[in-house]
């Protein structure tokens, strides 16, 4: 379960993010890759060499950084998205395209392509392929979630009938079934309204609203990635552009809020599946904005505080601790 | 629209907070109201001298603390919130009841008892009058929650009919119709659970769910009370206890995230209704923790780091900034 | 699980009737009371003669009429529904009040009275007493849904607390909880209406209605009783009062079809639970229709076709075949 | 608005048939159409000779049946339901495949094929064209729903993107949006049960269910497809197999009343859009069942007792009469 978001400022500032809802820690922290970071391609005997510096949330194994979400340099941003039963990748590595295995795709992405338009266009050309990263760690079912400072934003999604490129224009993104499913399913929704539905009069009887928020009812409130892309999309279309940047982050943070899996709502065989964090990014100024669970509060990590001509990957421990700010 | 909850500990502290929500800010900070606050009752010539000190969100006016919510340091937890349509107060003070108005009784509770079980004694004695606090300041329309450090909770509605008190099983409370509608309506989520439904197969088709989450489907998501209810009652039965104070209260705002209003979500008469804070009370130690929509991140008021034997108000500024911990 | 439902006809005809939902058959056929019988009271040793000839669906023990439904010469209609957790008789005959067992009301409100305004009156004179009907029929847990010819409507309810006598301005009822309940529950359902919402746009996308019916969206569809209340005052608010009498069978049946329970939908305690029968009184005429699960198509019983001045029920066999209109 | 249902009884009947939703009638009667009918094909020159004898609701137009739904002396059975938004015909007849208008496709299935897989093969070859009927009938947007003897059925929908021929494991169709997202959506569904579900604890509330159905708490209610289709989907998956042809009559009628639109319900451009009629058709007796809304209960054609061999077609008129078997 995961939900991603964009959401524009009136300062011009691109935000970019998402939650990441698991339930279990994958060795998660905020890690800087800083430009010419080098790694071979699975799929064949190519070496790449990464042009843009990202900065991202990822695990890393023998210093390669395997991706949740990131952005680089260039305000390019990418998050991958669990898509179960849906995902589907070649077996073997496809004739005259450049094949990439799932974990490559963000690594490859965020290292060499400032904009959405860039990566459309490119994913024209490649394949994706089932090569485990090594003999414990395989590939997972994502598809990816792309956006750029220009605010557009793509979905990637590799199915068995083929690989998939939309236009997203809704600006969000959860999980499985396939993008445009949902899609068709938000015009369901077309009544849900932040305003009051009318008085009426059924019979002799006359009703009112019980209290606010009557407009909303019916808004889908299950944990599920179809109720999630309703609701996301729904408080995505009806936010107003937040006047600053801060309040975009806040706005932002509490967007994912509205989709977020608290402890306790979820259990997937026998362990509690959770929004173990959320993440916003501002793709202007590579910085990684992100609460943990336990940490509540929000914590940055800024790109341009670091060497990014650095040959070394630079590792931000994941703060578990609680964020108060003690006024007295 | 506003949401009430308690939450215990494996270290046994008791935690007590709210959601408000609004259209509109009401000069609402944290205040301490030091032990001998005294203050004129509005249906009488009699004074009452509080016993216990206060730490509280509220409006000053005059010197007198209009509190929204707040607990005493012996550990008692009293939340007003909204009842629109179903509140009623007596026109005139009643013979043989000790007559409060509505923003007098969360003082006088506070500043006078320890636990629910007084509380519920002393109330049978009570009534609730509406006599405005001042020319531009009137009455509103609320019920009350009480907790204490039993875990033991109440709920105050006073309706045309009569001044109810009921005990409250599920720990939390929202907004109309009344607790006991509510406690009904309860009755028909009984389906909704954390864990997974087993796959099925209808007619020749072998379906399967899209997701985890899907025990939760059909889990209402509409910003009204009638919704935040369940929602809320749902999140709370199913959360475990928390290891500890630290994890407790991270919990407890992600459950009042779960019902949290996100600007854009509601307009109400033009002006968005949203969770304009978020409170969170530790009944044992008297600290106040709360997030403003624009801090985001939690701020912590002490009441013990006052000299509760002033005879001044002490008023904490209410956090308006984004509270972001810089990792470099 | 039951449904009342009355409708108004523009040649001034007053419908009234109900689907019975039961998993299991309980003797029920057509049954003609007429004027003059007399039975005796169970919490005393009165006799009643009844002024009024009636038409009832009911089973027959001991030449006594136990009546599910039905109305009198004289337009009142009478139906008991199933009002589970919350009926709740008296243990003894209350002092000073016309004690009355459950299955005694109907038979003795059919009898003796010709409007809802009497009976209203009447209502706060009696009490009802759990004696059960013989040593193998007990007392059931229902409440009443009453009707006349000026349209107004009544529901009669027992509960643990008092008699209460409510009138009813939507002109339907279901099942649990209390009428109350329901009448409170409906405000939530304000925004369903017939029509079409609008086309809008969320974010960038153009969303529409995807088929007609949309206005319908967040109907609930559940077999419960709250749902189906909901259901059955929706359509009966957005029915336009029939042409005929004829038009207005037709429709009532079709309103009754909208919260029926077809075979399967419904399990109880390894049985099925399925609308058994539904039927439809002309008040004005004495006519009681009905179609049984089986027979499907509508049956006819006119009590003016008998001597209703006879001193011996007349019983008209329950029809279980399937009635088919053979054109060729 | 429609939706299309098969049904098989213990005594080897194959029922098919569906509701006819529609703000309008269409000079809609039941006609058969004897063997060896000839009509010329809109796409060409050709002229086709029927083989087999069809029975058919449809309306009449200058000899030529425009049809609704019916079946064939073979058991082959086809019904066209509504699929805007996504009905899209070829602007001109495409090389190489046999072109038809979609008013022919069933005139020429239902006179020349006789099982599911027959059709299935054909339809490989066939492209579909858009060529109105005359200056006055254009071609509708429908999706096809087909079944035979066999008790297999498929779907047939012509899309902007191609003719997709979907294997129909549930039996059942509704409208918009295509086949394969209905699919989709039903695993949202899979909580839904018809029996109860178990007492819960929340907090320290004891949680029942409030009647009977309960385990049907979350079925969607609204007129749309969307819904239709997962509540035709429910109660056929949960429908056991009838005993016999008369009893599965009953039940098929009943299943279609489950997603049945009253008068009033829905409104289409200031129309009542409702259930114009309902039919069902025994596929081995080729005995066309209906009942209209006025009619209400049922009639019955049998194509049998009509010469298959002559050389017009038979109209029967469309009964608008309410049928009541008046008992006395």
């Amino acid at each position: 379960m995961c939900s991603g978001l964009t959401l524009k400022t009136q300062d011009d500032k691109h935000l970019f993010g998402r939650n990441m809802d698991l339930s279990y820690e994958f060795g998660q922290q905020v890690v800087v890759v800083p430009r010419k970071y080098t790694f071979n391609l699975k799929a064949n005997n190519d070496k790449i060499e990464n042009k843009y510096a990202i900065i991202t949330m990822a695990t890393v194994i023998d210093n390669y950084p395997l991706i949740a979400d990131g952005c680089n340099e260039a305000g390019l941003g990418v998050a991958g998205l669990n898509f179960p039963h849906y995902a589907s990748f070649e077996k073997e590595p496809v004739d005259d395209k450049f094949n990439l295995t799932p974990y490559e795709l963000p690594l490859w992405l965020l290292g060499n392509f400032e904009t959405v338009d860039e990566v459309k266009s490119e994913l024209e050309n490649i394949e994706l392929v089932d090569i485990p990263f090594n003999d414990k760690v395989g590939v997972s079912t994502l598809h990816w979630f792309i956006s750029d400072k220009t605010g557009k934003s793509l979905v990637v999604e590799k199915t068995c009938e083929k690989l998939n490129v939309y236009d997203n224009p809704v600006g969000i993104l959860t999980n499985s079934p396939g993008f445009d499913w949902h899609m068709i399913n938000l015009n369901e929704y077309i009544g849900l309204k932040p305003e009051q539905p009318e008085d009426v009069k059924w019979s002799n009887a006359d009703l009112h609203t019980i209290g606010i928020g009557a407009g909303t009812k019916g808004m889908p409130g299950g944990a599920g990635g179809v109720d999630r892309f309703i609701r996301l999309a729904y408080i995505r279309a009806n936010t107003k552009e937040p006047e600053n940047t801060e309040l975009g982050i806040s706005q932002f943070f509490h967007m994912l809020d509205y989709v977020a899996a608290p402890k306790g709502s979820v259990i997937e065989q026998e362990n509690e599946d959770y929004t173990l964090y959320s993440s916003c990014m501002d793709l202007e100024e590579g910085i990684y904005y992100y609460k943990s669970y336990k940490s509540y509060g929000i914590n940055a990590v800024n790109m341009h505080n670091v060497d990014l001509n650095s040959n070394e990957l630079y590792e931000f421990g994941y703060n578990k601790n609680l964020n108060v700010n003690k006024v007295n």
